[in-house]
């Protein structure tokens, strides 16, 4: 865990020379919006602005929650495997996402309640899934710590290996439960504003599932002055996993996307144990989940692609590459000023 | 012009068809979002719901503007044919996007002071740029109506030569000005509201376009009942050449995409001349410009891409293909419910 208090913070330096860079594509002064600023967080990320993003991976992390027990989803635990299976089987949503953005899959086991046997599933099983949030801390403080220091060490592996760039992603049956309460208590909102229908509750299941959080927050009393005791008490070992890649990415300088508002609950987690954290981050879409925007504002981060999505697994955040890939085509090799010799478009005050 | 009026909604079955087929997809239903419903209308276009949309071009008309000599533009006109010939050339700004994006581009001089000399450079030039929309009308009503004849003949073309796709973009030293004179007519908003910087202008260059477009406004008296009238007042050659492409897009069934607040512009145009073009387009991204907002949401469109993008020539529009590109690959190749032997996510109510 000395990982974490020993985050460096990008270099300004190679942030500055892309900017230089960008201004002398021959194009209005910082019209290519946000993607020029991502561009140049990376080059701080990868101290330099000979920025690469080729080899990129998007890290599933896969895991069941105590909490379904409560009836707050609409199909059971025994999908997150299956749904396992197929992501390291290559055969997942994710993962046709993925080849379309030219992005390798990593499904990882960090707390699934079966055994699933696949020689590409990652096996880091900390816990056959979380207790029930409603009635007990979720997570124990061991298995909390055990699942970040599993998700940094995979962001070193994947640094060892020349990745370039990590995409969060998740499977988890429940999952927006502890997501929702972890919000509650991060934005000092009520359950009812941070709550959705998920993959598609009924009226009355999402009821049950609000009085769920309900129940658990005020059980628990977690702090979110706390940060690793609110991720025990109301979280989940992919939430955990998650948080971990992205304390993870940051120690280790490599860029790591926000999915979703299950990544984005982890990515405010990962923020609140340290705040360096937030300048590795990069968002991708809104959720369409109630509190992923205002999990990004919390963090000062502008998502790019407001689609409504809500599928998980990583597919919203892999949508960001081909975004990045165009903007850094246009960095590169579009012609300069110098090269066809027109007075530069100056921002004028 | 009778084609104007004999424009043909496209087909609902295919809609439908292509909605059961994403309801078939392993994952909870409508969760890709706006992307499902964009691959839908593509379905409802092509009139099936294999859509293909490998083969695609954007459309890049270049023409100038009588109105830069109110000084209201930072730079000047020679800068038009300048990149004009960048575009053919294969040099710009939009043909590094569109490399990287998987698509084609046509540049079309439209209507530039100068004549530019390169094999790749679609020469249908009406005039030579519009007169001075501050004193007169910009065009003429029969250089409107060859405009938009253009644009349409350019559909049928790429229809022809088995274009699926077609993105809308533009290049005209000083267009926001026509721009922002129409989206104020067009909006019922005042010229002050609708009207930004541009590629950059200072706060005293922004004051001489507002006030150009005051002046233009109580001079023309244009009625937006009119849209024709309205398009030759105050509108642009490469104006009229965008909305003749969403014309054509509709009557020869290829959906268009939107680029920025100039593209928008041309389509709420295309609209008031048909509401059923809507139908055939396909918003992409949220300009920087102050109206780009509001003109699709006239038109009911939702783009996805908010990333402060104001660099024009297309590029934002087609930023949105790999969006789709990866729409349809999880529409394509991701595992059916049939195969993973899971119960159907279902909607519940």
């Amino acid at each position: 865990m000395n990982r974490i208090q020993n985050i460096q913070p990008p270099d300004k330096t190679a942030y500055f020379s892309a900017k230089k860079r960008w201004d002398s594509v021959a194009k209005p002064l910082g019209s290519f919006g946000e993607l020029e600023h991502m561009i140049q967080k990376i080059a701080a990320i990868q101290n330099t602005d000979n920025v690469q993003i080729d080899k990129r991976t998007a890290v599933v992390f896969c895991a069941d929650h105590g909490v379904v027990q409560e009836g707050v989803t609409q199909t059971g635990s025994e999908v997150t495997a299956v749904c396992a299976y197929a992501i390291a089987d290559g055969t997942s949503n994710v993962n046709a996402i993925a080849d379309a953005c030219h992005a390798d899959v990593l499904a990882v086991d960090i707390g699934m309640l079966t055994d699933v046997e696949h020689p590409r599933l990652l096996r880091k099983k900390v816990a056959y899934g979380t207790a029930n949030l409603a009635k007990e801390p979720a997570m124990t403080p061991e298995q909390t710590e055990k699942a970040l220091c599993i998700g940094m060490d995979i962001a070193e592996d994947l640094k060892k290996q020349g990745v370039q760039l990590l995409i969060t992603g998740e499977m988890g049956i429940g999952n927006t439960t502890p997501t929702s309460a972890l919000a509650s208590v991060l934005l000092d909102a009520s359950p009812r504003e941070v709550t959705g229908r998920g993959a598609g509750l009924s009226t009355e299941a999402l009821e049950r599932k609000i009085h769920v959080i309900e129940q658990a927050i005020a059980l628990h009393q977690p702090d979110k002055k706390h940060p690793l005791d609110l991720l025990a008490k109301l979280g989940g070992l992919e939430i955990a996993g998650m948080t971990g890649l992205f304390l993870g990415g940051a120690y280790y300088q490599i860029p790591v996307v926000i999915d979703g508002v299950i990544s984005a609950v982890s990515a405010v987690l990962a923020c609140q144990l340290n705040p360096l954290c937030a300048e590795y981050m990069l968002p991708s879409h809104v959720s369409g989940e109630p509190s992923g925007k205002r999990l990004l504002e919390m963090m000062h981060l502008h998502p790019v692609i407001h689609a409504g999505l809500r599928l998980g697994e990583g597919t919203g955040g892999l949508l960001l590459l081909p975004l990045l890939d165009s903007a850094l085509a246009l960095y590169r090799n579009s012609h300069k000023f110098e090269d066809i010799a027109i007075e530069r478009y100056t921002e004028q005050s």
